[in-house]
């Protein structure tokens, strides 16, 4: 199913052999005209070198015109050389594209810790063909995803795309993640930048897989304004609605995931704590562990509300699952085996009231499986 | 092999059915003389009721003179009730010893959100026999241990004797760990709450299995000054590798683990930067993944060093493991097949210098395995 991509953006891939399994592994996505951007990227000090490129393009407040990504090698600790491969990967998709190489910024996702292998991206960028759909796109900055993850939306005639991988080393500020987010509309670069910090906390910062912060990360919107200007707070709901989509298929795929996770507290003294909250819930190993088991082990949930660092007196607090109401300030009563039959499901939702105040929040997990471990025990060897 | 207990002490279990395996599940130790005590408590915002009445224990500061202990349920998120529970238990703890309820602390561990049957307590402390050894107590305290865990040094004649149990939910602030420190030396309670701080921070507070934290936990040790007066840094030395090898083998038997992560990081900032470091190591889900495959992915360490707030430039940073260099500030030329060799060991050691400073710490955590889903997956259906 081909995903339009805005007006004025165009995306492309091939397969440059840096991927082992010789799948698609380099990846454009271009504005014909230039973009007001935002971005959030990982917080990880040991941050892969084309995030520390990115902050500098960043600071100049300058528009960007297209991004280039490799997917297979994070070019990530890999000394003072990975700073080099990095920019000559701008250079190269510069030159392809007819651009200046701070018009292009760059993201690497993969293995730590190997040299990028700069000559197989500098003879595929030439045979990447660009049209105006986001699937190739989608489909080549994968690593251990098992689905491409798009979505689309539109506002008041102006639309918005979004295209994400994870999906392990999942973990607020940030997750092995990129998203890349593009509209046709017109906004000011500093509204658009503002706006991005919140949606990214509330979407992609409330998605956790296994507690890892990767040092690759980002979360990128560009927008090119080829269709012309619509309500900002329209717009930004629209974003924040892809970006939303995109954290939960992101949080679906997490690594030997069966099960998507949702997780919803209400009743938290601040927003802030309301999120803590959620991701604890949604990070606990142990919860995550009942959840795969079909276990409505709600003690778990409980521990790590408590852990979460969110204010809460336990005799107040009240949690359902799957909307059955399993705790209110003590044990209640409910049928065991009912709940665990309600938690075979594609999604589990989670839903805790802490009886503090009005803070609100969601965040999205999976369960942990044996298939994690799995994958995760044998990635490099 | 029976420890003895220090001068003074005595200690005895029982099998009460409160596991439903029917394994001893109820025990005493006791103090003939009043004990200076110590101790260190989750800071999890549902901690069980037995936490909050050994804290207000704590705030008296009136010596201690017995701990009872029940294992199999936690009797946390059990509302109002469970306060009631915990108050009676030491109640009747008190009338089996002839003592004070307020000079006896509760400690429970097992599943929450179950009425604790204090009926069954009540039958089985006059079963209890105390006697001057170790072993029958710390046996009744275990829920998924696999092995009891006891440790004991000498210091200028005086003698100290720990026990504790893990392993799952263990995680700093605390785990879900009981630790039980007795010794027949004297010390002033001032002198030794000061020290303890420090103790558990450096060996307790080092061990993350998890990541999550439980309702339930404490460590204390208790001075009952039987033998006499001892050099109070000659106490605390031996206290601290007491607490430090139960840490260690808490850690060793972690939920499913097949084998003990050591982690030293050196030359950070400050020491509290070094015991971070060496904890986002320790509780990595990626490396424990790796470490359970004996895969050297050292990309996964140095991306754990980089989330943990510890402060480095990456360049500068060395990580070694199992003693054989893998990376210096880029990567290093190693043998794969070697390392991975390396750690198919009892005990895996990663060794990592930030390049900062003089900050020195230890953390104690294991493998991530298939067995570690297994068990958490099924716990209470």
């Amino acid at each position: 199913m081909a995903v339009r991509l805005p007006r004025g953006f165009r995306a492309g891939a091939t397969r440059a052999g840096i991927k082992p399994s010789g799948k698609p592994d380099l990846a454009l996505l271009v504005s014909g005209l230039p973009a007001q951007w935002a971005y959030a990227a990982t917080q990880n000090r040991a941050a892969a070198p084309s995030i520390h490129r990115g902050r500098g393009l960043y600071a100049t407040g300058a528009p960007l015109r297209a991004v280039v990504v490799n997917a297979g090698n994070a070019n990530c600790a890999t000394g003072e050389r990975g700073f080099r491969d990095d920019a000559r990967m701008a250079e190269l998709a510069a030159f392809r594209l007819g651009l200046a190489p701070e018009e292009v910024l760059t993201a690497s996702t993969g293995v730590i810790g190997v040299p990028l292998p700069v000559e197989r991206i500098a003879a595929g960028l030439p045979q990447i063909e660009l049209t105006p759909y986001a699937d190739p796109f989608a489909e080549a900055i994968l690593t251990t995803d098992l689905v491409p993850k798009v979505a689309e939306a539109e506002v008041a005639g102006a639309r918005v795309v979004g295209i994400a991988k994870g999906s392990g080393m999942i973990h607020p500020n940030m997750a092995t993640m990129l998203a890349f987010l593009v509209t046709d509309a017109w906004v000011p670069q500093e509204a658009l930048r503002e706006a991005w910090r919140g949606i990214v906390d509330r979407t992609f910062n409330q998605v956790t897989v296994d507690g890892d912060t990767s040092t690759n990360d980002l979360a990128l919107v560009m927008a090119n304004g080829a269709y012309g200007e619509v309500p900002p707070e329209a717009l930004f709901q629209a974003l924040e609605g892809v970006a939303r989509e995109l954290a939960k298929k992101i949080a679906r795929d997490g690594e030997g995931a069966s099960k998507l996770l949702v997780v919803r507290v209400v009743g938290a003294a601040t927003e802030g704590e309301a999120r803590q909250a959620a991701r604890a819930v949604a990070g606990s190993l142990l919860w995550k562990s009942a959840l795969y088991g079909n276990d409505p082990n709600w003690g778990r949930i409980l521990a790590a509300l408590g852990n979460s660092g969110a204010r809460f007196d336990p005799l107040r607090v009240r949690i359902h699952l799957q909307g059955i109401p399993l705790y209110a300030g003590g044990v209640l009563p409910f049928d065991r085996e009912a709940a665990s039959q309600a938690m075979r499901a594609e999604v589990v939702e989670v839903w805790a009231d802490l009886g503090e105040g009005e803070g609100a929040a969601e965040a999205y997990g999976c369960d942990l499986t044996e298939g994690y471990v799995r994958i995760n025990a044998l990635y490099t060897t």
